[in-house]
């Protein structure tokens, strides 16, 4: 007996990641509530966003332009390229304000149970990136799951021939983490790749 | 370096009930990628949400008119109303399709501490309409929290010379529940209330 248009909004933010049916129901009660404040506002960003926000055609980076802020950038080393999978670990690396280089969004990774491929993923346009004369260095960002980590040694492979260093970031203790709370992998990789004082 | 068009849209997400700045960021991803079909619909959505929602001036429902469905509706039983703090309530009950009165939202609770008096919520309101001839009983269905319960207590006082029978939930055991993890007052209260099998 809920308002269609109601029933409308609360079916379409349950499509959100993270929110359930009911979260959703809290979340439209929340938006009708905060009408102005809230729901106009959203609704407009929402719309605005859908029509500016494209993905940059050389690194594959969401932004109001194409080629992207990161890519025109002419303060950051072209020389630098960082694989991530996903828009959201560029996010991620570029909260963190240490790496200065350019960017390559994968757009996931390979995955033969999935039947995803080298080619339904930006790979061969990496190779071609990372093959010009410009770049010197590719860091493998990739997630350090098993689809992440058969994605950067495929890469690292295909990268064999071209002049470029390949890296990949460092596994180890987090920063403010316990050692008991630790899985195995991650204190044995920390303690193999252990540095002097 | 987010594009700003993108945080504006993640910190007005952040907003909402339930997502936070990480969740956020997932969502507005989520959107992003899928511009056509959900972006495009959601915004739409909550734009003529915005336009076309009101609160019901009988009952403080939320619908497209006003007076909303279920007031206007000459199937559901006039002579009942069920007082609910608020607009989740009245779904949640709607949902379990087992009551077929009227409604009237509070619009939340007293609270001495927050300085929110009768006057504050929609009390006045009810007093003047469960005292009209029409209504013989008030079922107060407030949360079983002390707000929920102070709330309906005093309701219960304010009508007491009114011609109506006042009616709370029955509390006991949830259906589906077992004895073992349910609190000691929910328990208790369920052996009081034990009925003839």
């Amino acid at each position: 007996m809920v308002s269609e248009e109601i029933e409308r909004l609360i079916s379409l933010l349950a499509k959100l990641p993270g929110l359930g049916p009911r979260s959703a129901r809290r979340a439209a009660l929340a938006l009708i509530k905060r009408k102005e404040t809230l729901m106009e506002p959203l609704a407009k960003s929402m719309a605005s966003a859908a029509m500016a926000i494209k993905t940059c055609t050389t690194c594959g980076n969401l932004d109001t332009r194409d080629p992207c802020k990161l890519c025109q950038d002419p303060r950051r080393d072209a020389k630098t390229l960082c694989v991530v999978e996903d828009v959201a670990d560029l996010w991620a690396l570029e909260r963190t304000a240490s790496y200065s280089g350019r960017y390559h969004v994968l757009g996931g990774t390979l995955s033969a149970l999935d039947g995803v491929g080298p080619d339904d993923l930006s790979i061969p346009k990496l190779i071609v990136r990372a093959s010009s004369e410009t770049i010197s260095e590719v860091i493998l960002a990739t997630n350090a799951t098993v689809d992440g980590q058969t994605t950067a040694h495929y890469i690292a492979d295909r990268l064999a021939d071209a002049n470029v260093i390949i890296s990949g970031l460092a596994h180890g203790v987090p920063v403010g983490g316990e050692l008991d709370y630790l899985d195995d992998g991650t204190l044995s990789a920390a303690l193999k790749a252990r540095r002097p004082v």
